[in-house]
């Protein structure tokens, strides 16, 4: 029986998969999925390439009700920048839930990773930050720092967004960058202490492997994302922050404890309550999330299969819909 | 920096990538590169879907001095057939070994796996079988029972090749095609112990949870593939053969030992000398083969993600040759 695979480029997913609440909405689905265990998830399967001084990375995962279930596939390859080609590449694999059969090939180069990251950030901040968010702040300066504040400012319309990076020009260019494509105001800070003083939500969004958020910054009404950490020499957020706030939770509480945020409070001894509440717990009701405006509040994000099945099946709708890219019959 | 991909379908594979001498050739440096012990191949990914009644494997391998590596997506849905539509699909997808880059998505619903395993089962036969075979026999009806013969014909060109299979009128039609093909005698037979005694050369290729084949039907000068079993629950060979024979050899240790005829032997307590030398040491000479015309030699195939990856990247040259496939600018 003749079958139809619809493979579409990094191009006409930027056009047709833009950050909006469609987006969130469909990675909020796999979350409330994850809290009711019905996803199947395999491990990560991970090749270390040290010959090449690569490594790939496989994740999948299958959420009962949706249409499709996304493999995708990441290879790193840190060489490429001397050959003028990216470090980071790769795609996701479209089959349909009901028969297995490929429908699409998403030849996405890592971005709609990037867009069901930032959604994870907006379901996040949609459950978790104070109802009113006068001011968003991110550490980082890099794409996520980007699309992190633009996911955040689709559930919490801020009026103004600070920056800090450890380079005070990416920070500047990222601030006016934000600026105009929230219509907000921005300020690249010197201080991150000043960030997250004035901020009612944050965002960290840098690969450290040494705490760039302070327990001592902590103030009531405030809301931190840390989904910088994905893997276990990462760190972004100082251990006992994790203990001491109101409430923090987990994408994937296992995973956290292995490449999160967690991992570094549990070795310091300073977490000392098992696992923690999951995100799709909060999503679905199971776990209160904030219950009162004066809160402080954490989420871990390390970034699950179930995220890219969500965004993987919203795309083949959207692409669809705009008529995008290129049927092979086979 | 743009960047192409080449997509090519099923039909166009069957076109381009025969099974011939090359094919089978690739497929023994992916072997010698095993032995070697510098492939990196992460253990199968798998997803049981019970819900949809599939399932799905990931395999993936890299060999140092290919070009290309390979990931292979196998689905099973086993609903399919109600409608319409095969069981077994999925595609592989190169990535360059440098880069990481996507080379070419195979669209090959499960081509590239059966000629690589036909490939394996010529390389068996090439280091194992007696130097002279006048009778091959097959036991199995379907695509492998096919694809064995012809690969083996390659390097042990028989005059005759006899076929069993437990629906007398399958193992007629398999005859008659495999004649035609070969332009050999081929002749159906009522029992397996007469196609064993008349043959030098065996290859069962069955789904069987019970041994099709029984150790008293060994005689002198006998070389037996076994390449169905690829799970816990199959077993072809009865257990006392491993042990009886002169020489067993597993296509990977390791997993015959957990999906292949060794698993049987070892439970029932009839293999007790550890784990068995490897086809990939035969070929590269850390191991004899056989030494010696009247020898009884047993190969245990269980497929392995190196012979995907080597069938991958010859498939990419093949069709690169060819003109064939369609590529996608990204």
């Amino acid at each position: 029986m003749a079958h139809e695979v619809l493979i579409v480029t990094e191009a006409e997913l930027r056009n047709a998969v833009p950050l909006d609440l469609s987006a969130v909405d469909v990675v909020e689905c796999a979350f409330a999925a994850l809290a009711e265990g019905s996803v199947v998830m395999p491990p990560v399967m991970s090749m270390d390439l040290a010959e090449a001084h690569g490594e790939v990375d496989v994740k999948a995962a299958y959420i009962p009700g949706f249409d499709g279930f996304a493999i995708k596939v990441s290879p790193g390859f840190f060489d490429n920048p001397r050959l003028g080609l990216p470090s980071l590449n790769g795609l996701m694999i479209l089959f349909s839930a009901k028969t297995g059969l490929v429908e699409a090939l998403f030849l996405d180069n890592g971005y709609l990773t990037d867009i069901r990251t930032a959604a994870a950030g907006a379901v996040a901040a949609r459950h978790l930050a104070p109802s009113e968010v006068a001011t968003a702040g991110v550490i980082g300066t890099g794409v996520q720092a980007r699309l992190q504040m633009r996911a955040a400012h689709l559930v919490r319309p801020f009026e103004r967004v600070l920056v800090w990076g450890r380079d005070r020009d990416k920070a500047e260019t990222c601030a006016v960058e934000l600026g105009r494509a929230l219509g907000v105001e921005a300020l690249a800070m010197d201080d991150p202490a000043d960030l997250v003083a004035e901020s009612q939500l944050v965002v960290t969004t840098t690969p450290a492997k040494a705490p760039v958020f302070k327990a001592a910054w902590l103030h009531p009404g405030l809301h931190v994302t840390a989904m910088g950490s994905d893997q276990s020499g990462k760190n972004e957020i100082e251990a006992r922050v994790l203990a001491e706030a109101d409430l923090y939770v987990a994408d994937s509480a296992a995973q956290c404890a292995r490449l999160g945020e967690l991992r570094a409070a549990e070795r310091a001894g300073l977490w000392t309550r098992g696992l923690p509440p999951e995100l799709g717990q909060v999503v679905t009701g199971l776990t209160p999330g904030r219950t009162d405006e004066g809160q402080v509040t954490i989420c871990d994000l390390t970034g699950t299969g179930a995220q890219d099945t969500a965004i993987a099946t919203h795309a083949l709708r959207a692409v669809q819909a705009a008529g995008a890219g290129t049927r092979i019959e086979t």
